[in-house]
C-alpha cells in the first residue's frame, strides 16, 4: 500500500516517501538570481558536489541541473532566489541506503526578500544564541537538510530590532550566524571561524576569502571567541542573498561599518540585488 | 508562484514546501502493531509530546491522532508498523518559525520486517561505527527528523552478517545503536548509556527500564565505554520493532544470551511480533 494518511486524507504523494523528509537525507542551496543570472552559481555547484561526495549521494547530471536552474531563474522577474533541494529520493522504512538511489531534485523560485537598505549601509544588530552548535566534523561545512539547530536558534528571539544571532560551539567559540557566516577585521587583517567541527561554509564566505586572498590580504581561518569579535575594528556577516551586512551592535557592544567592510561591499555588490545596495 | 520543479516536472505538491523536508523540522515515531493493537502507544505519544514541547511544536489533538493511528493500523494485517511523521508544516523560505504553525501529520503503514528468528534467539553481530554522534543536549533523547548521522553510520557497512552498529559520542563513550538502544548486564545489574548529550531514547528502552525497576533491579543510566560492554556478562539491544536482541558478537568479542536477557525477552515478547519470538 503506497497511500499515506496526511492530515486525515489518504494520499499517494511521492514526496511523502522521500528520504529528505524521513531523515533530512540530502542537501540544499539558496542561489541569488541577479538580472537573470546566477553570479555565484559555480560556488553553489561546488559545495553541492562536495556534499554529494560526503553523503555518498550520486551527483546530479550537471548540464541538466544547470538547465533546470536557468529555467526556474527565468520563470519570473529578478532579483529572485532559486532554492535547490537535492535528496536521496524514494524511501522505504529504515536507515540503510537503498540499493539503487535515484536522487531527487526540487527547484523553487522565491521572491527576493525586502531587507531594509539600512542593514547594508549602517549595519545590523546581532545577539548571541543560547543554543550551541553540536560538533560533527563529518557534516561540517555542508548544507545538509538537517537544520533543526538553526531553526531552534532563530526561534530564540522575536524582537524585530535584532537581525541575526551568533551561534557558538559547545566550547563557547564563535562559529557562524543562524543564516550567515561571520568575519572580524583587526588591524587590517581578516579572520573567520574555522568550520572543521561544525557550521555551514557559505558561498559568500568563500567569495570573501577569494577576494581578499586575491588582494594579498590574509584571511585567518581560526578559532574566535566572542571577545575577539567585540574587540575587532569591524565585524560583518555574509550570505549569498544578503551579501555583506556590517554588524553595528554585537550583544550590546557598538561596532560600526569601517573601510574594510565598505570596500568588500563594493566588490560583492555585483553578486547581490541592487535593492540591497542602492542607498550606499 | 507555488509550483516547484521536481525532477524536471512542475508540481504544486504541498509537501515540497513542508518544513519537515526543508529543515528536518519535526519528529517521528515508529509504532509496532501487534494483533491489531499498538501495545507501546502510550510511550510513543509521551515521547512525541516531549518532542513537541522542546521544539515549540503545537502538539496534535490527541484524540484525533489516536483515531488516525488506529485507522492506519487497521488498514492491513498484523503485525505491521505504523510510522508517524509530525512536522511544522507549510514553509516559506528561511528559518524563522511561521507566525501561525499548522503542524502536519503523516501516517504510514509498513509491513513487518522479516528478521530471522535467530537474531532473537542466538543474538546478533554488532560492529562499532566510525561516525561519532555529535553532542547536542537540546535535542538529546528526541526522535527528530534530523537523522543524517544514523543514515551515514548505517552506510558504513554492507556485510549482511552484521546486524547493528554501536555509535559512540565524540569522547568515545557508548551511546546507542544506529537504530536501537544498548544495555549491559554485569553481576545481575543493568546499565544503559545516559542520553543527556545525544542519542534517541527509544520506547523499548523506556519499557525495559520500567520492567526492571518494577522488579526491584536497578538500571544504572550512566557513562559506558566499549570495554564496559565487552566485559559485561550480557549485552542486548532494543527497539520498538525488534524488541530485544541479545548481542552474541561485539566487534569480535564473543558474548551470549544469558538468563537476564532471556527473562526480559519473555516479558517484552507481548509487545513484539510472534514472528520474532516463535522459536524460543
Amino acid at each position: 500500500m503506497n497511500q499515506v494518511l496526511i492530515d486525515g486524507q489518504w494520499d499517494d504523494a511521492p514526496l511523502a516517501r522521500d528520504r529528505g523528509l524521513f531523515y533530512g537525507d540530502g542537501l540544499f542551496e539558496t542561489i541569488a538570481v541577479i538580472e537573470g543570472q546566477m553570479p555565484m552559481l559555480e560556488l553553489h555547484l561546488r559545495r553541492l558536489k562536495q556534499g554529494c561526495e560526503r553523503l555518498y549521494l550520486p551527483p546530479p547530471d550537471e548540464a541538466l541541473l544547470r538547465d533546470e536552474l536557468m529555467q526556474v531563474a527565468a520563470s519570473g522577474p529578478s532579483p529572485a532566489i532559486v532554492k535547490l533541494i537535492y535528496t536521496r529520493g524514494a524511501a522505504s522504512r529504515g536507515y540503510p541506503l537503498p540499493e539503487t538511489v535515484k536522487a531527487r531534485r526540487l527547484l523553487y523560485r522565491f521572491d527576493w526578500p525586502s531587507h531594509p537598505s539600512d542593514w547594508w549601509r549602517q549595519g545590523i544588530v546581532v545577539r548571541v544564541c543560547e543554543l550551541r552548535l553540536a560538533e560533527q566534523p563529518f557534516f561540517a561545512g555542508l548544507k545538509t537538510l538537517n537544520r533543526l539547530e538553526q531553526v531552534m536558534a532563530r526561534a530564540e528571539w522575536h524582537d524585530t530590532a535584532i537581525q541575526e544571532g551568533i551561534m557558538l560551539d559547545q566550547q563557547g567559540k564563535v562559529i557562524e550566524g543562524t543564516m550567515s557566516n561571520v568575519f572580524a577585521v583587526k588591524a587590517g587583517e581578516l579572520s573567520t571561524p574555522s568550520l572543521e567541527h561544525c557550521g555551514v561554509a557559505g558561498v559568500m564566505r568563500e567569495k570573501v576569502i577569494e577576494i581578499t586572498t586575491q588582494k594579498g590580504i590574509p584571511c585567518h581561518i581560526t578559532r574566535l571567541g566572542l571577545d575577539d569579535l567585540k574587540q575587532a575594528d569591524e565585524v560583518f556577516m555574509t550570505n549569498s542573498v544578503i551579501g555583506i551586512w556590517p554588524v553595528r551592535d554585537l550583544a550590546g557592544t557598538s561596532l560600526g561599518p569601517g573601510p574594510f567592510t565598505r570596500e568588500l561591499q563594493s566588490v560583492v555588490s555585483q553578486f547581490v540585488s541592487r535593492h540591497e545596495v542602492s542607498h550606499i
